[in-house]
C-alpha cells in the first residue's frame, strides 16, 4: 500500500508510472469506501484520479497553482495534499469541505462551487505572476460542461488575445451533472469520434508536401490553403482560432501519455489547452453505468451500489415536478427551462410526459433567463426552474430582460434557504434581497408543499408580469395535498393563529418553526400570533395595517439574508406609512454560512425554536418602547 | 426626396436598388442634421443604414422579428417605421427613446440597453414560433463587440445545438464602444483580411478535385481531409463548428449584395450567421475618422464636426481618472480593469501613464470581476472600474468570487444614480440594494469630488477585503481638491451641520440637495441637521445611536432604490438595536425610470428640494408618533 505513507505531493515525484497506477487504484478504493459512508461527489472524483496524479507529478503545488473549476472534483487533490485522514468528516460541520477550501491547505488556492470561474481565475493569477516577475505555472482544470458557461468563454476570449503562459485542462467527460447539451459539446464529440483521423502537426505537414503545386488563378488560394491546413487537420481548430495551442485529445486514464503531454505543453509559449478524455465514475461499475445518478450521492452499499435514501415526506422539489405535469396538461403553453439541472430540479417526469417542452440549455443561467423573457413575450408560459444560488448569475437578465419587459416569466426557485452539505457557495439566502427591489416582480414562498401547488397555479394564471415561488431543499411537511388547485390573491398573507402577545411573521419552513415556538410558549401562557407571510412582494398591506392598529409587537422570521429581505420590507412598509411598530428581525446574519446539516446551519444562525422563544419573551418583557431608548429586546 | 414620403417600411419594396441607395444618403443627411441638435448614437447608426434598409426590404416587420442587440443602433429602423418626425425629441423626456422601445411601435419587438441579449431573445422567439406552428422570420443584429459577452456565447451554443431556423447578422465594425479586444475579434479580423483568399463552397470543391488520390496508410486521412476542407476553406469555420451556416463576409454598404445574401440565407434550413462588414460613422467624415468619440455624442456643429461641450465643473469620472494616476504612482500594484469602457470610465490618462496596467477585457463583466478576485488574491490591487448598471452582470461573481474570498478588490462604480438620456436600462439605482447584503464588502459614496479622492485613497490602503466607492454621472461640486489624500475611518459618517428639528441622512449628490433644503428651511426658522452618510456599509453606529438618543426624527435621502438601500439599512439598524426612531424614506420608488434629464428624473421620483422641504415640515408637524397610528407624515 502506497497511500498510507503519502502525506506530501512531493513524494509522488519519486514513483514510477507503475507505482502511480497502483496508487490510482488505491485512491479509487479509498474514495469508494469513504464516500459510501459520507456521500459526496463520487463519479467526478473517480474520473480525475490519474489526471490529478499527473498534475502533482509534473508540477509543484502550491508554487504552481491548480485551479479546479467548481471545485467538487478536488477530493483526489485533497488526498494527495495531506487531508486523507479527514475524509470521515467530509461535508460535515467543521469537517472537510466538499469543495476546494483555502482554510484547509496551502495547496487550495482558489475556491469555487459555481461553475465556469476557473479560466478567469487562471488568467488573473497568470497576470499577477507576470506583474510580479515570477515564473510559476498556472493550471485550470475545467469540465466540458462548465466550458459552456458564458464567463468561461469571456475568459477564453481574453486569454487567447493576451497570450500569457497558462494551461487549461479540458476535462471532457461528456457530462456536466446531466449529459451535456450545446454546440460546444457536439464539437467536442466530433473531436472524440474523429480522433483516429486527425493527426499531429508534423504528420499533417508531411501529408501536405504530397500535394502538387497548383498554378494559375488559384495558386495563391492553394498556397494559403496549405498554410491553413497545417493546423486545420489538427483537432481543436476552434480553440486554435481563439489563440490557444490545442493538445490532445489524450486518454485521461493513461498516466504516461498525460505526463508526456503536460511536458509538451510546458514548452509552448502562450496559452495551451490540453483536451483530456475521462470517464466519470471510472473504476466503480455502478457509477460508470449511471454517472448522472452518481454525480453527487448519498451514502450507499459498496457491493450492490444500493443508495441509502432517507425515508421522509416528499421533497418540495418532487411536489414541484409532479404538479408541473398537472399544469402542463392544463396549459400547453407551459414550458420548463433549466440550466443543466433537469434532475435536481425535478423536471424529468415532466420531460417524459411532454417531450420538447423541457429545455435544458446547459450551464447558462443568463441565456436561460433571457430566453424565458422572449418566450413569454411571444405568448408562451415559461417556468425558469433554477436553484436560488445559481439564479445569482442571471440577476442582470432578471432586471433588464424579464422585469423591465414585464414579461410573464414564472420562476421556480429551488434550494431557497440553507442547503446543508454543499455549504457557503450554495446557500440560497440572497434571492429575496436581490429580487425584492426590482419593479414588477411578485415573490412568493409557501409554508408547505400543498401551498406550493397553489402558488404554481397562481403563477400560471397570473398574466401581469414576472412571478416567482421559492422553496427549500427539505422534505415537505407531509400535509395532505388538495386535488383542486386554486389561485391565491396576490399579496395576501394568512393569519394561522390568533394571539394577543406578539406576532411572528414567517415564510417557508420558518412557519413550522414558529408553530413549534408558539406551542411551547402557549404552555407558559403566552399567546403568539402567527402570520404566514407567503408573499414577499407585494406585502399584505391590510394585514400589516391591522397589526399596527392593534399595537402588536412582531418578529419577522426568515431563512434569508437579514439585510434586505422580508424583515427589511416590513420595516420599509411601516416607515412609508408613518407607522411606529416594534419589529424584531430574525434572519441570516452578515456571514457566509459553511457546510453542515441544515439543522446545524439554523442553529449557527439562531434560527431555532429556542432563539425565537427567547426573542419573543424579551420583546414581550420590554414593556415600553420609547423613542430613542434602548429596550431590553436586543 | 424619397424620405419625406416614407411612412411605412412596406413602401421600400417597390424601390429599385438605385432608389434605395438614394434613400440611404437621405437618411444619413437626416441623422447628421437631427443629431447635431439632440446628440445621440451617431456613428453606430450611420454604419447600419444600408443594413437596416436591406432588412426592411427583404422581410416583413413586424411579422418578421428584428432584434437589435443593445438597441442603440435602431435609429434607421425608427425612421423607416414611421417615427422620423419625432427625432427632435430624441432621448428627451416623453420623447423618442434612444433605444428600441415597444411602447413606440409594433415594429419594436425587443428592448435592450445592455449588450449581448439579442441571440437569447432570437432563440426564444424562434422557439415560440415553432411551438405555435407559425413561420415568421427571426433576425438578430449583433455587433462584434457584443458577441464577446458571455451570454451571447451561451446562446450561440444553444442555437447551434437546436438548429432552429433563425438568422444572426454579425455587424462587424471592429468596435464595441472602444476598439474591440479579444480572441474573437482577432479571429474576425483574420476573416476580414483573408477574405480575398477564402472562397465559396463550390469553388473550394472544384479546387479539391485537383488534388490527386493518395494511397497507403494515409488514404483514409486524406479522404477525411478533403471532406473537412469543403467547409474549412470557407470562412467562418468557428461558427460552422458551432452549428451555424456561415455566409459572408459581405460589404454592409453594398445593398445589392446584402439583399442577395439575405435571400441565400432564407434557403438555409437551420441557423445562419451572416457576417456583414460595416464602417462606423459611414458618410460623415468626422465620425468615420474617430468613431470612438462619435459613438455617443452631444450636440455638434455639422460643418466642422466641433462638439458642443457643456461648460461646468469636472465630472466625477474625470476626477476619478486623474486621482487614479496619483495612486498608481504611489503603488505599483494598482491596476485598473474595465469591461470595454476605458473612455467612459476615465481610464485613458491612466493607461497612457501606465501602459499595461489598464486591462480592457471587452464586454465581459463576469470575467472582469473574477479576474479582479484572482489578481487581488495574488497580491495585486485591482480596481474594477464599471458602471453601476453593467455591474449587475457580475452580481454572482461579486458574491461568489470576490466577497466570499474576501479579496482586496476595489470597485469604482460610475454612473451611480440617475443617468439621464440613456434612460431606464442604464439607471444606476440598484447597486446598493444588490450589494449591501453581501458579507465582507465596504460601500462608500462621496458627497463631492474631493471626498471621492479620499475614498480612493481609503480603498487603496484598506486591506481587509472588497471595498467600493460609487459616484454619479454629474459634474462635481467644484469644491477645492485637497492635495494630500487621507484615509477615512471605515464606517464613519460626517455631521455637516447641527440642527434641532430633524436630521437628513444623505449620500452623494443628495447631500447638496439636503443643504439647499436646509438653507431654505433655515429662513423659515427650521433648523435641519445634515449627515453625510458616506458609508453605506458599514453604517456609523455611534452616530445612529446618538441621533436616536437625542430623539431626532430623520429622513434618509438617496438616489437609489428605496427598497433595500441605505434607508432600509438604517431601519434594520434601529430594529436590531431595539431603538424606536421616526425614520422617513426618500428614495427611488418601485418603477423603471425612463429617459429624460437627470433633473427631470429626480423631479419624477420626488428627489427635489421642494419635496424634501415638504417632507421635513410634515414630519416635524406630526408632534407625536404613536404606536400603530398613522401620522400625517406619509
Amino acid at each position: 500500500m502506497l497511500l498510507p505513507q503519502l502525506n506530501d505531493p512531493k513524494q509522488l515525484k519519486s514513483l514510477s508510472i507503475e507505482q502511480l497506477n497502483t496508487l490510482a487504484e488505491e485512491i479509487r478504493g479509498f474514495l469508494i469506501e469513504k464516500l459510501s459512508a459520507t456521500g459526496g461527489h463520487l463519479a467526478s472524483n473517480l474520473g480525475v484520479v490519474e489526471l490529478t496524479l499527473a498534475l502533482h507529478y509534473c508540477y509543484n503545488s502550491p508554487r504552481d497553482k491548480f485551479i479546479f473549476d467548481v471545485g467538487h472534483q478536488a477530493y483526489v487533490h485533497k488526498i494527495l495534499t495531506g487531508r486523507k485522514d479527514r475524509f470521515d468528516s467530509l461535508r460535515k460541520q467543521n469537517g472537510l469541505c466538499g469543495f476546494v477550501k483555502r482554510a484547509e491547505s496551502e495547496h487550495d488556492v482558489w475556491e469555487a462551487g459555481h461553475s465556469s470561474t476557473s479560466l478567469s481565475a487562471a488568467m488573473g493569477m497568470a497576470m499577477a505572476r507576470d506583474f510580479k516577475g515570477e515564473d510559476n505555472k498556472v493550471v485550470a482544470v475545467i469540465g466540458d460542461g462548465a466550458l459552456t458557461g458564458g464567463m468561461a468563454f469571456e475568459a477564453l476570449n481574453h486569454i487567447g488575445h493576451e497570450r500569457r503562459k497558462l494551461m487549461v485542462i479540458l476535462n471532457d467527460n461528456e457530462m456536466s451533472i446531466a449529459p451535456n447539451v450545446g454546440a460546444m459539446h457536439n464539437y467536442l464529440s466530433r473531436i472524440r469520434s474523429d480522433r483516429h483521423y486527425l493527426r499531429a502537426k508534423d504528420e499533417v505537414e508531411g501529408l501536405l508536401r504530397k500535394i502538387p503545386a497548383i498554378g494559375g488563378r488559384l495558386a495563391k488560394t492553394a498556397e494559403r490553403m496549405k498554410d491553413r491546413l497545417k493546423y486545420m487537420m489538427v483537432p481543436g481548430v476552434l480553440f486554435e482560432e481563439l489563440g490557444f495551442t490545442y493538445l490532445g485529445p489524450v486518454d485521461g486514464h493513461d498516466l504516461a501519455t498525460m505526463i508526456d503531454t503536460f511536458h509538451q505543453a510546458d514548452n509552448v509559449a502562450g496559452p495551451v489547452l490540453v483536451h483530456v478524455l475521462t470517464t466519470k465514475g471510472k473504476g466503480y461499475k455502478p457509477a460508470e453505468a449511471d454517472s448522472y445518478k452518481w454525480h453527487g450521492i448519498t451514502p450507499y452499499k459498496i457491493e450492490s451500489g444500493q443508495v441509502l435514501k432517507a425515508v421522509g415526506n416528499p421533497m418540495y422539489t418532487e411536489v414541484f415536478g409532479e404538479t408541473l405535469i398537472e399544469l402542463g396538461r392544463q396549459d400547453e403553453r407551459l414550458i420548463a427551462v433549466t440550466p443543466a439541472m433537469p434532475g435536481g430540479s425535478g423536471l424529468f417526469p415532466f420531460s417524459k410526459e411532454f417531450p420538447g417542452r423541457m429545455i435544458d440549455v446547459g450551464i447558462a443561467e443568463q441565456h436561460a433567463a433571457t430566453l424565458c423573457a422572449a418566450l413569454a413575450m411571444e405568448g408562451m408560459k415559461p417556468v425558469f426552474a433554477v436553484y436560488s444560488t445559481f439564479m445569482q448569475r442571471a440577476y442582470d437578465q432578471i432586471v433588464h430582460d424579464i422585469c423591465r419587459h414585464n414579461a410573464n416569466v414564472m420562476f421556480a426557485i429551488d434550494r431557497a434557504g440553507f442547503v446543508g452539505a454543499d455549504g457557503e457557495t450554495h446557500q440560497g439566502v440572497y434571492d429575496i434581497a436581490f429580487m425584492r427591489h426590482i419593479p414588477n416582480i411578485v415573490l412568493m414562498m409557501p409554508k408547505d408543499e400543498n401551498e406550493l401547488r397553489h402558488m404554481m397555479k397562481t403563477a400560471l394564471e397570473y398574466n401581469e408580469g414576472p412571478i416567482a415561488y421559492r422553496y427549500p431543499r427539505v422534505n415537505g411537511t407531509g400535509v395532505a395535498l388538495d386535488q383542486e388547485l386554486r389561485c391565491l390573491p396576490i399579496g395576501s398573507w394568512e393569519r394561522l393563529r390568533p394571539g394577543d402577545d406578539i406576532a411572528v411573521l414567517a415564510c417557508g419552513p420558518m412557519v413550522q418553526l414558529a408553530e413549534e415556538a408558539a406551542d411551547q410558549l402557549k404552555r407558559e401562557g403566552i399567546q403568539v400570533s402567527i402570520v404566514n407571510a407567503r408573499f414577499l412582494k407585494p406585502l399584505d398591506g391590510s394585514m400589516l395595517q391591522g397589526l399596527a392598529r392593534a399595537g402588536t409587537k412582531m418578529v419577522v422570521l426568515e431563512e434569508a439574508s437579514q439585510a434586505g429581505s422580508l424583515g427589511s420590507a416590513v420595516l420599509e412598509y411601516y416607515s412609508e406609512h408613518g407607522l411606529s411598530v416594534n419589529v424584531g428581525l430574525m434572519g441570516v446574519p452578515d456571514i457566509f454560512v459553511e457546510h453542515g446539516s441544515i439543522k446545524e446551519q439554523r442553529q449557527l444562525t439562531g434560527l431555532t425554536v429556542e432563539e425565537l422563544c427567547g426573542r419573543i419573551k424579551s420583546m414581550r418583557a420590554a414593556s415600553s418602547y420609547p423613542y430613542g431608548k434602548t429596550t431590553t429586546s436586543s
